[in-house]
């Protein structure tokens, strides 16, 4: 890093930065190539891979199924981002920016398409009348925190684990700002949780289906292999909550669909019917 | 910045660390001093400032009023976040994570608590039958554009806003890496916007008035002065939805809400009725 650097009055794309991620981050939108994607069955096609944001939607597939809601059958197929799956034709037809988790739904005749992990929670919940209450304050409060997850963790993902864990140098402004963020974070879902058993009160909700792969990730060392640094035993409720939804066999189904790394009898790649966690 | 930084172990507050802003933030949450809020006789009472979160609510209040709907009517209280007025104890009852703007609706006999802007804005939306469509595709749509701004404004705001005009100091590396995914959500916008009149289609909803004070401020150069920095020109539909927008009376005066900077005949500090504009 310059210590002299003075910004430039127009800046110009420079692809050598960027580290880990930098095959995949540019500064323009849109389709890069020409691909259709594949299409299964069940009403519901999802398109992703099981980060964070990815298992969101996977446990709350499994959690309808384990509901016994059939109309949730799904469809995962894998999207390689490292490879730049996410720029193709066909998946930027479905979210025109190029992340995943995207959800197809094809159950009417002018088939719907949901891009945003939280815009997904949400369609499916309401499609489903399930893990969401119907009682308007309550919803609201479910609402919050779904909304809370999705403008905080950016912080967490973009901020804290780009630059602890992925940026080309340790940066040490950029490490202390985002780890403060992060640890204000977890002290947020700390003080909800030491009064309620779930985020939103005493139901298992979407807020919790939204914030337990960032958050319970975090706590259970399972992401940035952060927990020492982060001092997570500051956060016992936190921690407690974290295991108790880890324990759901709808989440350890979820956590397994479109994951290509780690322990490879958890990987399952492609999702296409309960019999494929056999 | 130590270029031979290394992380400790376990990370550990230094309070003099984080630029112009670093008075107001912390690794902890909750109350640091206990003052109840001020109410006043409309049924939603809203707490906030004029920054981009803050004008998003105030603009859709004064879209429901200008639409005639009196159920609408707010007093809008100014916190000064700058003097830590969002860690009283009775705003963190509200949002406990501390960060304007937080609503309150005393319409109903159990008060409901609405904080995150995204919240607030659905809230509103689903509580008057506007700003967002009946129908399921369009609304879906209308969600997705929603959470696609919630999750993508922190790598504006915290991320390019924060290193490009807050930090103490200029660190390239982290420069480029947020001017760089700025620049892919303007361009994800300028796509969007050249083939629909609004964000989400053919109407006018919760998600241009989540992202018009944002994004439109960028383009139009009320944020962060990098309009030259980001070469906006290469923008034209985003920068035209930006002007239309812009001329719209609401959101004129949901502008000038809960603003205590700049020109002194836009503030408008707190707001109790519509003559306050007068």
């Amino acid at each position: 890093m310059n210590m002299q650097y003075t910004p430039p009055q127009v800046w110009t794309w420079d692809s050598d930065n960027g580290g880990e991620f930098a095959s995949i981050n540019r500064p323009t939108a849109g389709a890069t190539h020409e691909t259709t994607l594949p299409e299964g069955e069940h009403p519901l096609q999802l398109y992703s891979l099981a980060t964070p944001n990815g298992v969101k939607v996977t446990i709350m597939l499994e959690e309808l199924l384990q509901l016994g809601i059939s109309g949730a059958e799904y469809d995962a197929w894998l999207i390689r981002i490292g490879e730049g799956q996410q720029f193709s034709s066909g998946f930027v037809e479905i979210n025109p920016n190029s992340k995943i988790p995207a959800l197809l739904d094809k159950s009417s005749d002018q088939p719907v398409r949901v891009f945003e992990s939280g815009s997904i929670l949400l369609y499916l919940a309401e499609k489903f009348s399930a893990f969401i209450p119907q009682q308007s304050a309550a919803r609201t409060e479910v609402l919050n925190w779904l909304f809370w997850q999705m403008g905080s963790a950016p912080y967490v993902g973009g901020g804290f684990g780009h630059f602890y864990n992925y940026a080309p140098e340790k940066f040490e402004y950029p490490i202390n700002r985002f780890t403060m963020e992060t640890k204000r974070q977890l002290d947020v879902l700390e003080r909800q949780l030491a009064s309620h058993p779930y985020i939103a009160g005493n139901e298992y909700t979407i807020a919790d289906i939204a914030i337990w792969p960032w958050y319970g990730a975090l706590v259970r060392n399972e992401l940035y292999n952060a927990a020492e640094f982060l001092s997570v035993s500051d956060y016992p409720h936190l921690r407690d909550w974290a295991e108790r939804i880890a324990q759901r066999p709808a989440v350890i189904r979820g956590r397994r669909v479109n994951r290509v790394w780690g322990d490879e009898a958890l990987q399952l790649p492609e999702r296409h019917s309960a019999e494929d966690f056999a």
